[in-house]
């Protein structure tokens, strides 16, 4: 029998890697010779990379690159197992948590660490890039990120810009020549939720500029870079990025990403569907064992469980909820699960609930192996 | 698909009953066409009688009897489903609990109203007659139960003795011609679980007696009445009583249901699974559910649910026990469980838990049928 173990995390209890393991050790207790796919579960956000890596047995890297600010620190980026997928994300260089508030300010954070970052992946003989980009402090359209891997931008006078969304006012021309993909055959995928286009009223900086530091003169004025930015990108590379769906992503990177590298936005639970080996596994298992700390309205409204819900419903196998809560069970079937089962095994504390989740998992996990595991003898 | 639900009670959440109800309605949400054979578990002890009726559509009856120190109450017999098994407990004429602390007395107590109840029995057209003889108040071999069926005691005088253990010590001889089962073919099972001897040290008097009120010196006498009454069984009716498993049962009552009535002593459980109809229904049944409040040593040393585990592996059927608390769930398995499900949907307290019992109950058991109904349709 084989086992798609895929679960989120059980918050304040378990990582999705370690309830894989509690579930993997379930199935083990009654099937040692049970095939276990341990796939952790992420949303596309940060995590996501670890997600896959664990999912794949991939590898991460540390490389130095620049922080929102230009100061140097020390950036990961992933190889996933298949030796042909790199993983990037934004936050790991260009995260707003790099930032201390006091000197968060869009104006002048950059992108450009996470095109170190895409440099540093692409020296590795990939094919395909997967690129998180949750979570940003920037607030340039990814033009850093764009100069990091090539690309310049040069004012009036012919000058390279520097960095930072106001600089992006300044641009009279892009070349492109340089740009280090121009002649690589490479897939670009990002993950991608939001659906703001770059600019104006749902644009970048206005919805998403105020919580990186900027005041309502700065969101003006980065609105404006904004749009001059994809003017320029129009006229110069004949392309339409500013109203595409995802372009205010992380303060106009997704408009970069779509501009320079040609990306698709895609859902982050879809990548991380394909991307961690679910999608190429499911025909294969018997079973797919999912769950999290507590199955309700956020698990029938949210992506990851949802996701791999929809994914086991599109290939007609039975997909298992483990969780210590569960809050309107039959809403939860409606969604598509086929069974869900509670893991306490008594009356206790949260604190308990929270400190035994793995032996509890493990646990339940078996009950259940044990009584499918009954079914197939009893036909066979 | 056809289930068995053999729940026994949930304590102080659901009687059996009520349980079985509940996995019912569980199963009912997913299988709406789905066959419940709704059997609530007892163990032979009081309640028994209550418990093969509502499993077989049975009908209790009332009549009026003598209770322990011969004043009139009414008791209660059943008539089971099938329209040939009687069901009388010994405790609803006889019982402890009938005599007030102050004026417990096996010297003078009588199992005469037992015997009432299973004289109005047997007016019905019965093939076998199912007694329970938990919770006597009594000493008195059944002397008093083998009267009220036709038995006569006669004193050297050629007196009809009196109630409770002291007056066997005058029986000279024993008429058994008026007893009412002479010239019927009856088959008489006994729900026993006690072991002893009529008498000595491990027998009725000196076990059971000081629990029924008897002083040292009333153990004595009772104890020498009642190897008298096995000697003039003996002797008179050429039966050897005394030394038989569980013939201290109930005061001696064990003694007197092997002489007079020929009747098995079966342990408890034993019976309800036969009267019960799960022994009939179980070799079509695809599952069976059962369950209690809490799962853990004393289900497996238990008789209940041990004894419906026990025929479900003669069977080949899986059995799933459904509980509020589980504890060590791999001797569960070892005792012969299936799977064992938790019903707490989340962190509560124990009034919670109790008060949601059947609630928690039924979504349990739906969303186990929901996978068995999967897993059937799969491979289907």
């Amino acid at each position: 029998m084989k086992f798609i173990l895929a679960p989120d995390s059980y918050k304040e209890s378990m990582t999705a890697k370690a309830a894989g393991l509690a579930m993997a050790a379930g199935v083990r207790n009654v099937l040692p010779q049970a095939v276990c796919w341990q796939i952790p579960l992420a949303d596309g956000g940060e995590g996501t990379m670890q997600a896959l890596v664990d999912a794949t047995g991939g590898t991460i890297y540390q490389t130095r690159v620049k922080d929102p600010l230009g100061q140097d620190i020390t950036g990961e980026y992933a190889i996933l197992g298949d030796g042909e997928t790199g993983v990037v994300e934004l936050a790991s260089a260009s995260g707003l948590h790099l930032v201390p508030p006091a000197r968060r300010n869009p104006l002048l954070t950059t992108t450009y660490g996470t095109g170190q970052l895409i440099r540093a992946v692409l020296a590795h003989d990939i094919k395909h890039l997967v690129i998180g980009i949750g979570g940003s402090a920037t607030n340039d359209g990814g033009a850093g990120l764009a100069q990091a891997l090539g690309v310049r931008f040069l004012d009036q006078a012919g000058r390279e810009i520097g960095f930072g969304g106001r600089e992006l006012l300044k641009i009279e021309t892009i070349d492109t020549s340089q740009l280090i993909t121009r002649q690589r055959p490479l897939r670009v995928e990002v993950a991608c939720d939001v659906t703001n286009p770059l600019t104006g009223e749902q644009g970048a900086a206005q919805i998403y500029g105020p919580q990186k530091g900027a005041t309502p003169a700065m969101v003006t004025e980065l609105d404006r870079a904004l749009s001059h930015y994809a003017a320029k990108i129009r006229t110069q590379l004949g392309r339409e990025v500013a109203f595409k769906e995802g372009a205010g992503a992380a303060g106009g990177t997704g408009a970069g990403l779509l501009a320079f590298l040609e990306a698709r936005l895609v859902k982050g639970i879809d990548l991380v569907l394909k991307y961690s080996g679910l999608e190429t596994n499911i025909p294969a298992a018997d079973y797919i064992f999912t769950g999290e700390g507590s199955l309700d309205d956020q698990t029938i409204f949210g992506k990851t469980i949802a996701g791999v819900t929809r994914l086991a419903q599109q290939h007609h196998k039975p997909i298992i909820a483990f969780a210590g809560r569960i809050s309107d069970q039959e809403a939860l079937f409606r969604m598509g699960l086929t069974a869900v089962v509670g893991i306490l095994p008594g009356v206790c504390t949260l604190e308990e609930a929270l400190r035994a989740g793995p032996v509890n998992l493990e646990k339940a996990v078996s009950s259940v192996v044990r009584l499918l595991n009954f079914e197939r003898n009893i036909r066979a």
